[in-house]
């Protein structure tokens, strides 16, 4: 159930018998030699839909572009500063909370987004309370779930890939893209097969230290098939985080 | 040829030959009983994608949420404050200017984004240029189209809908959405049939004065098929715009 | 009757039978060889003073430097940035709006505020109303006229000028500065004597495709004479805008 | 010379021989029962023209509304944020920077601006140099002077209004705006003549403390001959100090 | 090796060895029934100035008011909000990088930081690049690092207080307190003597749940003593940290 | 009583009897060849501990680093713009409000505080009484005062130094931080002994006229006894002026 594919007064019948929305946010940026630019956009946006659809909850609009200051060295990656991404996200957040939405459940799909999630989360709350307290009798909360959170997913993982996942441009979420976007699929050489591992400093080192993008990963490991299952037991996982997250008393 | 269907490599690729790119502007707010929350930013998308493909130009990410202030009496309908669209606009359009992109095409949905996207593209001009013009010699040029502009669209508006179609949710928009995306066609009555006409005075005049959200329009008469002449016709248009745009000297 | 010549009891008086306000806005920038530098000011003051005194209005203080970021290639232009005027907008309007104004007519005297005079209503009205619209029972508008706008003003333009008025350092501006302050009359030589017309891409562009600032116009054929025909006109039209304006129920 | 009564060839030809700008300052705020409410742009603007005469200095665009939280409780009364105003002074001396004025004198006409003026240099001085001191090369330089500084000004007061002078809405500044605007003349009872003085908390408390909106003052004592001699003498004081101001190294 | 206690030639003369430096930053809310105010900037600036002297490295001032939003339920929590935290931490920064300082090894005190921290890092980031990574050359890095981090810390709590640690106002950060301010040692009653776990929703949601502020721990366990080993192995474990940043290699 | 040293009860406690609260300010910047970086927050945290011991009276965090843009040209300065001041003292006090403090009394240790501490002042009166003067009925108040303020300081300062105690990296404020960090003393040669007096123009201007970073003054006369005395001084009229303050009717 797309916020975007309903009427007004579909969405105010949504909310006499649910206060809960699903966000996805993802990014835009470069995910080596045969990731697309937008596979975390993609990903976050394909399964938070069908988790709407498992869950029975509405779906906002995706974030489509989020943090991602360490991949500016790649040509086509995109960023918002966190600052901007706090804001967009305060605006999204309080538009749905007039009408009476509460509970906010954002799957991510970028770790790089997470750390500015989590200020933005207490920018809203902030903001929503006010200065003062006025609204502290209503409880409006977010809450952030990454798609590959879970052990269902690392032990996938594990079995699918092996130590051949890698941290970014993963051979999963790769896969993912390829299942929910086949005309999408790139055919590239890795060399190595398996990209380098480590921490970097900056987006110029970034670069220096994995030329091609990828860290840790093997995604020519990828096919749609393997993206299928973590697609779906990404899906089942988040359903029942979401399912948990709106039977939270407060 | 979408950003975010595109490896970083391809995207270096398509800066050797050129430095345009679309960029898809569209809201997330009411359009009447029978219009999709989602109608502008989903007519930006479709129809940027298919310029994109006519023109063999790059298409970026949607902004799918835009300038909604006044529409928020209506449940669903999300905004973005204008100061929070301009910085959202900044960080896209300086995040592809650092890879060289120098041409920004807005292909806009929303009427009510078009004062906030003009002031955005100065304040871009102001902070490519820095304070004391050590950029000056380099040229960012940014360029809005909507995707109703030019005698061609009016002249069609006419012939199919007479002075039925309106200027909120109106009845060429709802039914460009049923022609891309047919499964999501609502059928609602429309009482009257056409909506009335006017200004309003902010989001509880709006509501007072157009309680169903249209305005001016009788968006029952949309159907999929006459959406597809509208969204051709747009696309010719615009590939046309986008072409005469990139070949301008500076 | 100017806001800043009256005394606060005055102003309190005023609030029992109008809550209207006229507020000009103008710009600092180069306007030729022989337009001053506060054209679009000068013409916006004054003239808003006359609508005051024919409509019996408040009339607020200039903003006398707006957006001119394109001008900047041109010695003494001054310019605020978009977000800047966006916040000096909302300073001016809430001010007033404490104290009971409610409706407020801005007289403009520069066609590049436009864009940003109207994201920054929404910035207001966003305010006003609150995130959660606590103050939704009341209305606050803000209207947009420009001191050119009407067929009246526009015939005038055609019969004095022909097609020599021009786009920007207009000969109807210069005039309307020549009438309203006849010491400041410079003498300068045009050429060409109709400056060139087209876009313009950025500061740097305006300047190398319109070396003297001008666009499209010959201000050479500006007298004192003219500029009145101007002014009363534009005055008469405007007042007849106001009064409408605030008869308008909301 | 008014900046804004010149042409941008005049600026350009001015700048070859000096680099220095003086800036009017003013606030738009209650002056009690007979002050005007421009009172303090008015005398700002209409000394700093003086002064501009007699040092051959370009005088800059009025700043008329400036920081005047604390008069809020009176009706008519205008306020830019703190936040505000120092954005717009950026702006203002940026703008000019760029075309290469250097020093920055500013004639302040309200005691309440002193404070966000001189937090405003700073964060001018901050940007300009840029976060990395690149352009600490280049020196530029804002200085404040109110048009009542000097011990000459204050001699005056004592002679001419003893203890009556005042601190809010003083009979010296009343009688200011009467020498230069005699149309604006107001008759009002004061009662009693002479406004208590004291400090106050925030502007709920102003206006209980001082219910007409003076403070400490008679202004029934103003006359325009009274006002021409401070006039005067804060042309003569200004302009010594803004020569002084020129001819400081750096 | 204080920065606060060097003169301006002592810090020059340090940067001719070393571009690191240590940052504690903390947090003042509420600590439950005998844990202080200030728990979080007390211990990370105390642990902080140690670490600094086992590494001879310099330690910058202590930033002593974090985010703390979620604690505003309870008298005397302060809490800036997460955008203000960032902007602190970028002056601090950029400050310093304008000295040569280039790593930046930031020891927290408290979890609710995090997040924001993480934000402001890649805020910094794009600004010292500037948005067209004219400085990408340079290398700035920011780290961060609790003071509870690692596996010897975790083993010590085990150790001594079992499963009585808990998630806030810890006996582990209230024995560190009383070890470094034996004069503030508190007496209270603890009712449970350990606290509630669990999740929290906004402040007044946290304040329901855990009435006395604690959360999973019995801080009545807290002595000097125990604080005093908490303490040391935290030094020792950042020291260590604190060496392997500076190696690495950029 | 400092703050940070409280439980919360104790604070809830606090303010059943007062709603004050001293809040230390300082600066983190050069002070000459035997000044610590961190005088200013030193002095004023110092000395505002001990008038909240003399006084019966809260004392909240120190803002440790403050404006010092024209200091940045020595090593080891940092500095906030002043925007990010007026942020963090508005969130200092707006938190500490929504407790119930409502006089806010600044011990501020740095002359260049001065100017953005009176325009934050201001910022918060604004924001606390919301746009429409919502919470005017409330009085919520900050009071600026510097430790050197008062006769009995400038009487002790021309007794023990004559005129060489100077306007930055005075003699008085160096002894004062070698009463209270006897440890911290260091030996460094002045040449010339009383340094040379003076305007400047930003940062590099700074360096040039004052190469060892003071002002006038020579605080090679500085000793702890010296400093004790000043200490003293200052505690003694600090606390009076905090009652003072407490004692004002609103």
């Amino acid at each position: 159930m797309l916020l975007q594919h309903q009427t007004w007064q579909e969405v105010e019948f949504y909310l006499t018998h649910s206060t809960g929305i699903i966000m996805p946010i993802g990014s835009t940026e470069q995910h080596g030699p045969n990731g697309l630019i937008g596979t975390d956009a993609i990903c976050a946006e394909t399964i938070a839909a069908a988790v709407g659809d498992v869950a029975d909850a509405m779906v906002g609009p995706t974030i489509g572009v989020g943090m991602a200051v360490h991949h500016m060295g790649f040509t086509g990656t995109m960023t918002l500063r966190p600052s901007t991404l706090i804001a967009v996200m305060r605006d999204y957040v309080l538009s749905l909370a007039r009408h009476g939405f509460r509970r906010f459940f954002f799957v991510n799909g970028h770790g790089g987004n997470i750390a500015t999630i989590g200020a933005a989360f207490y920018e809203i709350y902030a903001e929503f309370e006010g200065a003062f307290g006025a609204r502290q009798d209503q409880e409006l909360v977010c809450r952030l779930a990454n798609w590959w959170d879970g052990k269902a997913l690392s032990d996938l993982s594990k079995e699918v890939f092996g130590d051949q996942d890698g941290s970014h441009a993963t051979a999963s979420e790769v896969a993912v893209t390829q299942y929910v976007l086949p005309k999408t699929i790139k055919q590239a050489q890795m060399d190595p097969p398996k990209a380098p591992s480590g921490r970097f400093h900056g987006p110029a080192d970034y670069r220096r230290r994995f030329p091609d993008g990828r860290i840790g990963s093997n995604p020519s490991l990828a096919t749609p098939e393997k993206g299928q299952r973590f697609f779906d037991a990404s899906v089942a996982e988040l359903a029942k985080t979401y399912k948990a997250f709106m039977e939270e008393k407060s």
